[in-house]
């Protein structure tokens, strides 16, 4: 088993969907990551910053899932940081409400002593310096570093993600952000780009549609599970990253065959993630829940053809 | 193994995409269908109807590949259906530039009597009554009725495409028509929807993003072959109807388990219809290219997570 730091937001979001809304609930992109990893009980860290106006209750909660939060730092007379987002009638277009970045705007990580030399790195969507310093901080070059990233920083630092992306082993990035970053509409062009950009490993996120996961000339299909309704899509990309991150952890196993059982536990994840409000489905996701899915999975991709050279 | 008998058209397309454009050269579905058929060496008929301008070379281009010609009516006088399209950027959107209908205005399909007894029917793009025709011409009900559309017909003619909706086993059409023709965004909710109308089987082509098989609460999912470059998409749903349709006469097999198989075989195929103009690619396609396609998609889909329930 190998030990996991993960970087990220710890934030209050409120969610407007045609389903409903929420008040301020618990969510951030380390949230969302640190509870996905948590299904395989691996020892992980997650490194935010919190102000004092965060809930203990939400501090204890990631405590119960033996997350290591020794790492989030709380600001007392800070805010912690807020985003506000109403999706659209198709759930996969969003509006930004609000963004309030509070304590994250002098956010300056500090990877726990204990963590310096974790296996798998996590840099979750920051701006692409903060997630640099987290790499520096480590006494050991990781086995494995995963950067998930956005178009908010391909039009913002475009520089500085450049240095983040040379440095990591696997990048996940959504199909458009793809695009964006590469100027391809060709996944499979786009993704032979990011390679030469430095990731080894290339996740590229179609949300509905599934995850492909590139390596070379290799490529492997994970589809979505065909959902009857999809509640409330935010963390679910983060917590595709995380189930990514905590398998590769888990199994301590970090090669191509291995990545592709990683990203159908992202995927599996993910759908359970966009079941209810924020991380409420994920708070209470039962291990025999995971499985079932798993299967379904299974079934829904493994066909039996025999090839015959004829 | 099963017979085959396909009704639709064959026609003159010109194609114009961002890679270059064409003059009138073959298409139509039935083409297409007949030509993935192909691959699976069975006892094929194609119905359709042509004009006097239509070149012996198709007509003998088609019996080569041992597809039976004899109830494709040629109109000494008449002029065959012709379409043009021109494709956007994106590959996905198309704007069509010309539609004369010709001999097709008047079509009065005629299974071929040694076709009557077919196992397997495939009703390609058409009007619906005239897709019905064929059914009622059947000397006994098929083993496997297959219907594909499109918004076409939903659009013009939507009380008739329920009648032959409802005597179809399985239906093959795209999201977009799937969401249209159900007003249900979810395909998990359409594809239910879709079986109350009748099809016990619902395949939902989603281009790049590959196919899903329903049946009851079963899914299956079959990507599509992540490709460098599209080069001309026309015609690449009606190869994966005729691959799929092709793999089950061949099998003779029409359970679920063996659909996924087809499923495969019709997005394997349609991945290589799209790689140059028309027809050429599937006209000089060999079944060693198949072969290897077929280990990439098991190499694309399969994985090796052994679930254990703890």
């Amino acid at each position: 088993m190998s030990k996991l730091v993960v970087v990220g937001t710890v934030a209050f979001d409120a969610i407007e969907t045609p389903f409903g809304k929420t008040d301020k609930i618990l969510g951030g992109a380390a949230t969302f990551i640190g509870l996905a990893a948590s299904q395989f009980e691996v020892d992980t860290a997650v490194v935010s910053i919190v102000g004092g106006d965060f809930p203990k209750e939400y501090l204890d909660l990631l405590e119960e899932k033996n997350i290591d939060i020794s790492g989030i730092e709380i600001v007392k007379d800070g805010k912690t940081f807020f985003w506000s987002g109403k999706y659209h009638n198709d759930m996969n277009t969003r509006d930004t409400l609000v963004t309030e970045l509070n304590t994250l705007a002098d956010f300056n990580p500090k990877v726990p002593e204990d963590y310096k030399d974790a296996e798998i790195v996590l840099l979750g969507n920051l701006h692409p310096l903060v997630q640099l310093s987290v790499l520096e901080q480590m006494s050991k070059k990781p086995k494995l570093a995963i950067l998930d990233t956005m178009n908010f920083w391909m039009d913002s630092a475009l520089d500085d993600l450049h240095k983040v992306i040379k440095q990591v082993d696997v990048i996940t990035i959504n199909d458009e952000e793809a695009r964006q970053l590469t100027g391809e509409y060709s996944l499979v062009v786009a993704a032979r780009k990011i390679h030469s950009m430095g990731p080894k490993y290339v996740v590229i996120k179609k949300g509905e549609h599934g995850a492909l996961l590139f390596h070379d000339d290799n490529v492997f299909y994970a589809p979505a599970l065909p959902l009857e309704e999809v509640f409330d899509p935010t963390g679910a990309g983060d917590t595709f990253a995380g189930g990514f991150a905590g398998y590769l952890a888990k199994t301590d196993d970090v090669s191509f065959e291995n990545m592709k059982n990683a990203v159908i536990y992202g995927s599996t994840l993910a759908s359970f993630c966009v079941e209810k409000f924020g991380t409420e489905r994920m708070v209470n996701l039962k291990s025999k829940d995971v499985f079932k899915r798993l299967q379904q999975f299974k079934q829904l991709t493994q066909f039996e053809i025999v090839l015959e050279n004829n």
